[in-house]
């Protein structure tokens, strides 16, 4: 697998709105796009920290999964994403070697991209990412 | 504060060398090091993804930071370490804006950085590392 970087960190949160006030207020960073995604239940507001950006996620109803997160764990880091060449070729190598995934096949996410997640029972805990387009 | 990049993203993991085969084996990073932390009581493994690193944390006690950390919430992301370019100068302007600070001043950390946390009570839940130089 091929993967030159990291695209983001999501960061579960309560509020969008009180979170930047850390991560604008102290932290220094400018925060460009707030956008929804309607069937995932969460909006997402993008910082750009050199290369990656933070992804801030909160939950747009009770039964969302970032609800769900952040009731059983709290607010904090949710999952790592990475930037791959072709998010389906990627899911399929990972489950030939064993990773159990979330998605059998990428579904769309936030910002245009195609998204697909490994579970993180076989990841050492961490909820991961694949994103990127299937051209 | 001027925070360029992302420095790592500290993983607590219960083996490093399990952890790796989903690392090196899956996802295709290079370990290129590997050392232990003695006041910390970790041993830590680095590979290199883009411009930043993941730090994957293997404790070396049953009573260090990383076996605690595992215990109560699992394997999984720790922490997020920014690079800054003056740490007691980042801890101090954060304190100023109210953060609460787990280290007042640097502290020697892996790879010969200075280093230093905020408390995750005030960042939202995230374990927030500014990592770099007092020079």
């Amino acid at each position: 697998m091929q993967i030159k970087k990291i695209e983001h960190i999501g960061i579960a949160v309560k509020s969008i709105a009180e979170a930047l006030k850390f991560y604008e207020g102290v932290l220094g960073f400018n925060c460009y796009n707030i956008e929804t995604v309607e069937d995932q239940k969460v909006k997402t507001a993008f910082l750009k920290v050199g290369e990656i950006k933070l992804e801030l996620l909160e939950s747009t109803a009770p039964d969302g999964p970032i609800a769900k997160f952040i009731e059983k764990r709290g607010e904090g880091i949710h999952h790592i994403a990475y930037n791959v060449a072709h998010v389906n070729e990627a899911l399929h190598e990972a489950a030939q070697k064993h990773i159990v995934l979330i998605d059998e096949q990428s579904r769309a996410g936030a910002e245009g991209f195609q998204i697909g997640f490994l579970h993180p029972k076989s990841t050492f805990g961490v909820l991961t990412e694949f994103c990127g387009t299937n051209d």
